[in-house]
């Protein structure tokens, strides 16, 4: 699709195959960029913590074979020099929103590179906050993909995991920023993901990011929101015919 | 517009030119009923009441003149016999959602006059609070518009009023309710109502509920989230627009 | 206790001998006001609604079997002057706590009896909101006890129903309102209802709400946040102890 | 106090002087330690950002000079070790609650030199990812001090900060947790700061992180919420009246 980020893939990457797998099959319909995360944080330490750093390994092969540009999620400021010599875009997560220290490294290294860097929401983050971590990247408002997905509240938890703020987007879009919406994260519900994504095209946004996963309730994390790939594939085809319109 | 339920008009009737104006402008954009609300439940008991029941005198000559449908708010179970008199649909709204003698008497006559309701959700309403409330109603889905009209939470109050929850509307359409949104109270902000309200259609929608004035910002009320008549024209026209897409 | 409003009983009437019981047992204990609730507000319209009028003919013989006054809570403006009648003290209940018919019918009756009104804090509402809900009672500040009952939040929802406010609790106190607090629906958790109620005591306030049950698990509602009369015996010593200290 | 911990101090250092004459202040009060807050985390980057590490060479004269303890937050993983040579007592803050590299890095470092760490609840943390991040520390519960600070809600903002959670408190200490409380943040308001306080000793706190400053409205940072030597003095004197009743 013209102008339009679109990053698919798993939650965290599980195995060289299935990630190669993934992303062949998200790039037949369009992704541009393949979620290739490495490091998962988690609310458990006892949890899956993501394969690490044997990733930074395969990512050359990912790349080859998918031909799609790969977005990492790092934790640790001491890893960003690293994952940027691998990775295409450094995505810091809604965990980290208000991580100071790790956001102004990925600044540093990011602007030094020229690579573009995905600031997610915190869960919790008002507009002011989010734009005070996005002053600590020291970055152009062209080069931060500004990720909104989802907040989460008392009145959504028993059908929803979070809930998309629309009117956020629109209020960041009005003030320049680049803005991409994960209508994963942003709604928890696999079945809710086309409809809240294509939602958010109104509030003109520049792209998505949605977790795609080939047997999603055997994923290692996140088994409820994940869609499979030919749901990835109708969900693409409707954006193209909605975003014609709003274009047009 | 076919199919779709267009209650457009003033947080509240403020005299009769002025209703009449409005619903006469709404109606020429599409709307298909006229918000008139008499009764208004305010925070403070100072602040304006509503002009109450000199408003049933006048009901009859509003409709005459503008050709809508009226949409009445109704506070007391005391008043709920006499305004189903005048009022086309009587509507409860968020200050009573959980308002169980209020709820029974307006299932009650309404089912009795055959009816229609609109049940608001509270603005801190789960989807199962909203569900008994509409319990207490005991009436059929196809008779009750749910109207989705945001929800109040910390992360959202520097930029908007409330967040509209998109997850929500895509649940209650898939449980088979009759789902209507009100964007203006969605957001609170007026530059936000199109978008918003364009965005909800993504989950199937079947209607909008929208405030309408001459000059906002002397409005008794809502000064900052009511559109003029032109902005709501332009927004009918994007919804047919939109609308043609989902349904082909 | 002197100087201090305690009110204790179920959640619900339920029986005749049951409330009966209760009542002497809690009277022993010090509380100088029953809970004498007839007409529930539920969730769901299939739960137990409260015994309802029947109620109103037992209440004379309640209070003199038990010596204690009734507090009754009431959902409908029509109610009103019927229940002023019979029961002491009219409370406005979280769910109605926006409902301004019903709050200007309970002032305009207390107001006439010279009784008592207790104003329990919507779950939802700010403080602003909450006052603004005290003005259209049209009463004095001593005649009103504004009864803190906790808020609803995301973060707490693991491990509590509600978050009691006790800055809320400090503020209101600071302004001259009469104060009381609900730790049952507080916390909703019967091991948190004694530390949270005697934390309470440091805001200064003037009662506590307290729901006892001779066996809460099979309470007709409410079941988890019901304390024993032994629990209760043992809540009112410590209460006495501590306010002690604070008066001293 | 006898096993108690009290922690005291301004929101951040200021200069050599200004932290030396507080800490003598609070310590001739009662407290154990010193806030020597270094490297503040902070909405914005453009706002005062903290002495930085030339507070690190003060840090051997203000402990002789003050005889306290001193409690330091860190950010950075990459500072942790560096800290662990001056501190006493290593600090992660809400806004790092979730951030995992840095709890790591704060217990490898702090078992291996056998110091406590302060572990603040995230501003939106539910209990269990509280305890997730605890999980994270791999420390003995005896060794980490879980310091609830409030938490954010849409119906406390007009009134007060955050809303401290007292049921939370009660949870944590009946599960072996050490727990320790910060009610200048759990509140935002000076004038409430005493009472909360003394509230949540019913919850049976370990202890306090109260800030304090000579002249809180000339403060770098957090202006609103800390007391002066004279309050903090009179608060230490009732947390002794009533902590003697808790233990008699």
């Amino acid at each position: 699709m013209r102008d339009f980020i679109l990053i698919a893939g798993p939650c965290a990457v599980e195995s060289l195959d299935e990630i190669v797998g993934i992303g062949k099959s998200v790039r037949g319909s369009g992704a541009t960029h393949l979620r290739y995360m490495l490091y998962k944080p988690r609310t458990r330490s006892d949890a899956f913590q993501g394969v690490g750093d044997v990733g930074l390994e395969w990512a050359e092969e990912v790349k080859e074979r998918t031909g799609l540009a790969l977005v990492t999620e790092v934790l640790d400021p001491r890893d960003v020099e690293k994952v940027s010599n691998y990775a295409d875009v450094i995505q810091i997560g809604s965990r980290n929103a208000s991580n100071a220290a790790l956001i102004r490294e990925v600044g540093n290294v990011s602007s030094e590179k020229n690579m573009k860097v995905i600031l997610k929401r915190g869960m919790y983050h008002t507009l002011s906050e989010w734009e005070g971590s996005f002053g600590y990247l020291g970055m152009e408002k062209s080069n931060v993909w500004m990720c909104e997905r989802g907040i989460r509240t008392s009145t959504s938890l028993d059908h929803s995991r979070n809930v998309l703020d629309i009117g956020a987007i629109c209020v960041l879009k009005d003030k320049g920023y680049t803005v991409i919406v994960d209508p994963s994260h942003g709604t928890g519900k696999r079945e809710l993901v086309e409809r809240v994504a294509i939602a958010a095209l109104s509030g003109g946004i520049d792209g998505l990011e949605v977790e795609v996963h080939f047997d999603p309730i055997h994923a290692f994390s996140d088994p409820d929101q994940a869609i499979i790939p030919s749901e990835f594939d109708h969900l693409v085809r409707n954006i193209e015919k909605i975003r014609e319109i709003y274009l047009s």
